[in-house]
């Protein structure tokens, strides 16, 4: 047995049935032992970004890591835009990265680089395996370190003598880590908090958005009249018809603030105080009023389920909320593709259980609310804002639940990141319909431009955009077709022009299985 | 004026014209301002490492930095892999980082990461910019430290609220840096090692791989019967008919251990010692004989030139050493489309002054040796070992040489990181013929499972490798079809399946400017 044969028994015995791989020469040994594993999944991706954001996708739906095998400093680097969203997602993933022979570093040779460094910014553990019989050991440990709280990033490298040297047994997994409880101290404080008679609203993140928590804390608003409100960016938002709906906090900064200006007192339950995405001149970074207090319930990393439904019983709430009304039957839209349009027929024709991954970046503000009445789904977004996580994140999502349907809403800018995810897909036969919302531009750019520019007596305005400057922010000349990029990655595409076509491509995808793209041309009207 | 006009204006005072940007929120101003000048050409690339790497090619070519617009950490993250070749290449490169507001970073909202940390990790200097007066001044530093030795990459970060408040004018230039001399007694201790009868190469690196250096060079071997080596990932080498004819030290390490066997002392200029690319079970690391002398007479850093001439001249040698004929007239290609017979078109149809960039990996091993006697041009390589370099290098040398026709030897899986280059091509009609060898596989990671599996008696072998093995090594299952993926983005593309085909669509693309794809689809044999 060699290094990389007992490190693969090892990562198995402790639960990863999944690796998203990109790899290269100093990674073979491990190749063949994957190759040689009947018990882990061999996901090839073309891109690292592909593997980190699948990775992510896989950890927000299972609970558990994948795995990722990537290629020394510069493979890890590729990936690290996606393992930032997946850090802000609080999810576990483990990623396996391969160096050069511990005995080669010495000689510098071009593909050198610090390893480490780089896997130790957005990684929560990091450690360099010391021979091919530690190999073993540092895997089961990040199998641990993933695990910890609500999810962490935990990175191992693995040098190359130490995957093809001879290694002793696999190493027994570690226990699951468990989630620290909230105290009863902290919950009786939250209690007076809520019968205080302040305006309170409970900010919820993470694990609060499953389905569970999320009816524990529709109970604790029903009993106490407190608002619920959300991240703007949630990992995973179980929502939907027969779900306790939740007010999510808006991207545009001065909309947020309109939106909280009445709270008095904010309890935080998994989520950090909500903060502009981006700072404007002019503009507040802190959303919360000044007067405004703010509490913790439970941060991210804690067991907030059992909290809030403690909370629920001891301000005897009644068992069943108020819950999400079915969408009322209506015609299937006609005329421009608006999204609008693309969110009436989302609505309509989304399957229960359907798994929504969203970087539709502009387009998305509507299809969201749009879709609030839909059947009971998931909804996945865009926590770090690295762009080019929705595709990568649609094919994890589809790997992890293969039974479930995923529907990619993709802004055409932030899929040219990482659109080789097309291509795993196309290859895993991965239950995703992309619906690639074509405007032609970094629309939200042009959002954000106008932004900087109206910022009213404060700061050196931008002055109007010339010709020159908003071409930085077009996607046409030449105009791109994702009909040919999709089918050229081979998964089956077709365009919509209308809201008639859209209907109808997008009801046959709903239909039938496997990876397809519409591509959507998108008549939008700018938001903010 | 704000921050941002007056950084601008003071870039290209300091000599920057070209910027490959890729921005987001956080750089609006920086874009408008790029915007408002008339003299700062604006390349709108889909994904960082495209700017990048056209950095880079323009870098190599104009022997002056180019400016990168990126947008914070993950921004800077996307880069990276082709950051690290360009640090690899000792080539100068400016990049210009969005960050946050400097007041935001304390509220960690999602998008929130330490841009100088990820900044540092490929980078010979970094600054924080410190407001908005100091935004200029970091700018001219930075060019100042780009252009240090060879060729520096330099970053530095502009915090938002920098770039749109109150700036007082433009910063003048920084003087240019002289590159450090080469002492006397360093070229008299290399005259006498030249003279001592020892079996001597010269092995040249950086800056010594242009005509004129390859002259003086040409002349010292001619003096005194040393060999002439260089690296084997030269940044730019100028080659072909009527240059001085150097050898390229081999990939595989077998291959260039017996190639050094018989060298007694190596010279150093522009290049560090010779060493394997990846470490192999049983197979040395260093590359030269254990009893071969190592000797410096110039670093990558120095000036080069001036050094070889003064040895030249202390030699006595003639003024014109033997150079490399013009290929003699051979008839067109025929029957399959091997390596062999696209080097033979690229011999016969590469026009005087052309540009190669070479990310053809294992079919590039093929086209090297056969265009040594094509017309005069410039062969760019991958020098980091980063792949993904090939398209963005292309597009830079493009830009940076606009009358110079630019050939990209590009494999299918490299190409796959940076294909979004191929829009950028479009947009600005820069004169790239891409000649896509489809193999439909990563080729070189099958040759080294191979070296792998069959280390002698050292190490733990892979054993044979099994279907689901070789399945994460192949890029088929689906096929990728190059010719939709180009005109999807916007390049027109044909298809070459045999070399009668590929040779009109190749002559046709060298009898006309703008961009273009061929896919070639290479029956190959494997080296190793």
């Amino acid at each position: 047995m060699n290094g990389a044969e007992s490190l693969l028994h090892t990562l198995v015995q402790s639960g990863v049935e999944v690796c998203f791989a990109n790899p290269g020469t100093s990674e073979m040994q491990l190749v063949a032992a994957i190759g040689n594993s009947t018990d882990m999944r061999a996901i090839l991706c073309l891109f690292e970004g592909v593997a980190a954001g699948a990775a992510d996708g896989y950890g927000r739906m299972k609970g558990k890591p994948a795995l990722t095998l990537l290629h020394l400093s510069s493979g890890f680097a590729n990936s690290m835009a996606n393992q930032h969203n997946a850090m802000r997602a609080h999810v576990p993933v483990v990623n396996m990265v391969g160096d050069h022979a511990s005995y080669h570093l010495q000689y510098d040779s071009p593909l050198t680089a610090d390893v480490a460094a780089h896997a130790r910014l957005p990684s929560a553990w990091v450690r360099v395996a010391q021979s091919a019989n530690d190999l073993a050991l540092a895997g089961a440990q990040a199998v641990h370190a993933a695990m910890q709280g609500s999810g962490k990033i935990a990175t191992f490298i693995a040098p190359a003598n130490h995957a093809w040297d001879a290694a002793s047994e696999a190493v027994p997994p570690l226990p699951r880590p468990a989630r620290e409880q909230v105290s009863r101290e902290i919950i009786d404080e939250t209690l007076a908090l809520l019968r205080n008679g302040k305006n309170t609203a409970l900010f919820l993140g993470g694990h609060a958005l499953g389905e569970e928590s999320l009816l524990a804390a529709g109970r604790i608003a029903a009993a106490c009249g407190v608002r619920l409100l959300c991240e703007t960016f949630p990992a995973r938002l179980q929502r939907g018809a027969g779900r306790v709906k939740v007010e999510r906090v808006a991207y545009f900064s001065e909309q947020a603030v309109a939106q909280l200006q009445s709270v008095e007192q904010l309890i935080l339950v998994g989520a950090k105080a909500p903060v502009a995405f981006f700072a404007y001149p002019g503009k507040p970074s802190w959303l919360a009023p000044d007067q405004c207090t703010i509490h913790t319930l439970a941060d991210v990393d804690q067991d907030i389920g059992p909290a809030l439904r403690a909370l629920a019983q001891a301000l005897g709430a009644a068992a069943t909320p108020v819950l999400t009304a079915e969408a009322p039957a209506t015609p299937a839209p006609s005329g421009a593709l608006t999204p609008m349009a693309i969110g009436q027929s989302l609505r309509t024709l989304m399957p229960e259980q359907a798994i929504v991954s969203d970087e539709a970046v502009t387009c998305g503000m509507a299809l969201f609310p749009l879709t609030e009445n839909a059947p009971a789904h998931d909804w996945l977004t865009l926590t770090g804002g690295a762009i080019g996580q929705g595709l990568p994140l649609a094919l994890g999502a589809a790997i992890a639940c293969p039974q479930r349907k995923v529907i990619a809403l993709q802004a055409d800018g932030s899929a040219l990141y990482t659109l080789q995810a097309l291509w795993t897909m196309a290859r895993e036969q991965a239950d995703v319909t992309v619906v690639l919302l074509n405007n032609r531009s970094y629309a939200i750019l042009n959002v954000e431009l106008a932004r900087v520019q109206v910022a009213p007596g404060v700061g050196v305005g931008a002055g109007p955009p010339n010709a020159k400057t908003l071409s930085m922010l077009s996607l046409s000349q030449p105009d791109i077709n994702w009909v040919e990029l999709s089918t050229g990655m081979g998964v089956a595409a077709t365009r919509a022009s209308s809201a008639e076509e859209f209907h109808e491509q997008f009801a046959a995808a709903m239909n039938s299985k496997g990876p397809r793209l519409i591509e959507a041309m998108v008549v939008q009207q700018m938001p903010g």
